[in-house]
C-alpha cells in the first residue's frame, strides 16, 4: 500500500500528475494540500492571510473562523472535488474526504497561542490550529478494499469536536504509520534533498536513518521538517519514503524507479 | 433506512436542525444542498448569479467552470464539512461526500441549453449542469454498514466524468428510491403543503397517490415540483415521502411522529 502526498504549492502541473498517477494499480491514498488556492481566494475576497511565528520558531497560518471557512473552501472544497472529478474522468473511483470526515485524524488544538507577529509577542487567541496525535485507518482501509481511492486533504478534527488546521505532510506521514505503508512518496517542487541547492542534479539519492545527522546539516527550512518527519516515519514501521518531484513527466513512475530522495 | 434531505434555504437553524438529527437512530442518510451560501459567496466576490430559463421554464442557475468552482467551495466546502464537524461534535461519526465522490450519481449533462435571458431567446455553451440518470448505492451501503452517517451534497457526475450542478431535492429522491429507502423526509422552511398559503395550519396531513391530481392543484412552483417528485419516489419504492418544517424545535421527531404532509 502506497500513500502519495502532493504539496499545494505554485507551480505543479496537476493534470500531468494525476494523469500519471491514474496509472498506478491501486492500493493507494493521495494525500493534498491547497495553499496556493486558499491565498488566492483570500485575495480575491481581500482577506490578508496572517502568518505568526510561533516561540518554537514555526510559521504557521492563523486560522479563525473566518479563515477556516475559507480553508474548507479551498481544501475540501475546490481543490479535493477538482482531484476527484480528474480521477473520476480518468477512470480512477475517486472519494474526497477530509480528515474531519469519519474522524480519520484527530489533534489538540491550542486556542491560546503565543506568538511573534510584526516583532511583537503576543498571546492570541481563537486559533484553530493543532497537531494531530492519533489517525483511525478504519475508513481508509473500507474504501480500499471496495476499490475505491481514497483523496484526503486537511482538517483534521480537534478532541472537542472542532475542524482544525493541521499540515498536510504530517497528515500524510502519520496515515502512511497507522496504514504501515509499504511506502509514502511525498512530492513537492524539489526534487529531493539537494547538496547544493542550485544544482538539481545533485540530489541525494538515499538518506540512511544511520546516517540521519550528516545529512540534516543539508536540509534547511521545509525541507529539513520533511526530512524529520519522513525518519520518524520510518522508524516508525513505514517501509520507505521518498522526497520526489511533482513538476515532471510521468512523476509517480520516476519516484517509484528511484528519483528523488530514499529515507530508510 | 431513511433519507433525509435538507435545503439550503435561507433562514433554517442548522445548528438546532443538526442537534435534533443527532438523537436519531442510525442508519440515515443527510443530503443538503448550499445555495444561500453560494449566492453569499458569489456576492462577496461579485460576481452575479446568472439564472436563465429553460424552454419548458424551469428557472436554472447556469453553471460556468468559474461558477463550479465556486459551487464546490460553498457546497462541498463550507457546508458539508461545517455540518460534518457539527455533527462530530453531537457524538455523530459523520462523512461527508459529494454525488461526484465515488461516482454516488451520474447523470446527462446538456452543454448547449436554450434558455430565455433578459426576454430574450438565447443558445448558451459551456453550461454544467445535469439531470441525475443513475445513482449507485454501494458506496452509502458500505458507509451505513459500517456505522458511518453520510452526508451527501452536489454535484453529481457526468457520463463525461465532468463535475455537474444537480438538484439536491432530486439526488435526495434518487437516492431514496436507489436504496429502497422506507421514508424519505424533505425539510424545508414551510410547514408542507399548504391549502391556504397564508396559514401555516392548513398543511395537508396525507396526499394519496390515487387522488394525486386533487392535490396538485394547491401546490404552485417549487412545492408543485416536491409533490411530484415525492409521488414519483413512492411509485419507484420508496415507502413514505414527507414534507416537513425544518424551522420547529424537534424537526426530525415532529416529522416522523406525523407533522408535514405525508406523500404515500
Amino acid at each position: 500500500m502506497i500513500v502519495i502526498k502532493l504539496g499545494g504549492s505554485k507551480g505543479i502541473d496537476l493534470e500531468r500528475f494525476l494523469t500519471d498517477l491514474a496509472g498506478l494499480e491501486p492500493p493507494y491514498v493521495l494525500v493534498h494540500g491547497a495553499n496556493v488556492e486558499l491565498d488566492a481566494l483570500m485575495r480575491e475576497l481581500g482577506v490578508e492571510p496572517r502568518l505568526v511565528t510561533s516561540s518554537t520558531g514555526q510559521v504557521s497560518r492563523f486560522t479563525d473562523q473566518r479563515t477556516m471557512d475559507l480553508f474548507l473552501m479551498a481544501y475540501c472544497g475546490k481543490v479535493n472535488k477538482r482531484i476527484v472529478e480528474t480521477l473520476q474522468r480518468l477512470g480512477v473511483n475517486a472519494v474526497g474526504l477530509s480528515a474531519l470526515d469519519g474522524a480519520i485524524a484527530r489533534g489538540r488544538r491550542k486556542p491560546r497561542i503565543r506568538a511573534i507577529e510584526n516583532g511583537k509577542s503576543k498571546i492570541l487567541d481563537g486559533d484553530y490550529t493543532g497537531t494531530i496525535e492519533a489517525v483511525d485507518g478504519r475508513l481508509i482501509h473500507l474504501l480500499l478494499g471496495n476499490g475505491y481511492v481514497p483523496v484526503l486533504t486537511p482538517p483534521a478534527v480537534s478532541h472537542e469536536g472542532d475542524a482544525i488546521n493541521v499540515d498536510g505532510d504530517k497528515l500524510a506521514m502519520e496515515l502512511a504509520v497507522a496504514l504501515q505503508a509499504e511506502r509514502l512518496l511525498v512530492f513537492s517542487n524539489t526534487p529531493g534533498l539537494l547538496t547544493d541547492l542550485e544544482d538539481p542534479s545533485s540530489t541525494v539519492p538515499t538518506v540512511n536513518l544511520d546516517h540521519l545527522d550528516e545529512f540534516l546539516v543539508l536540509a534547511q527550512g521545509r525541507m529539513k521538517k520533511k526530512v524529520l518527519a519522513a525518519a520518524d516515519a520510518v522508524r516508525r514501521g513505514v517501509g520507505e519514503v521518498i522526497l520526489a518531484d511533482a513538476n515532471r513527466k510521468d512523476a509517480i513512475r520516476a519516484a517509484l524507479a528511484g528519483s528523488g530522495t530514499k529515507i530508510r
